[in-house]
């Protein structure tokens, strides 16, 4: 099974690797960009358990290790490799 | 138009990050755990262009600041907000 998983800012969370590329973007001409994001994509395979059991796991790796849950908010999907 | 980039480590290319959180993740339980990747994942917005366009300044953006020719792959997709 591999879960891929998204971390992102919450909302008013201040984001310095996006902002930075939004101004170098801008700096070589790229006028139309209004907003750039940065996170993390994580890439987790498991062997040996079901879909939902590698959903519960990633879902626990989240909130026990990978996300900041005070900063962070985490998404992901699961499937077959 | 919105994109979404995903950053990754080229094979073979060391990821330090990966490997860290691979062996956080087994040291607290998790032994079904198998492959660990860390990418980047960043969202864009643009104002004003067309889905075309926004597909081909994504392209540009990662081939002239985001991406590390030498050591990351990237892909995104681009969809209306």
């Amino acid at each position: 099974m591999k879960a891929k998983i998204y971390l992102t800012y919450k909302e008013g969370i201040l984001d310095p690797e996006g902002n930075a590329v939004k101004r170098a973007l801008k700096s070589i001409g790229f006028n139309s960009v209004d907003t750039v994001q940065f996170g993390k994509y994580i890439e987790m395979t498991f062997t040996g358990v079901s879909k939902e059991e590698a959903e519960k796991l990633t879902d626990e790796a989240c909130r026990k290790l990978l996300a900041n849950p005070n900063t962070q908010s985490y998404r992901f999907e699961v499937a077959e490799q």
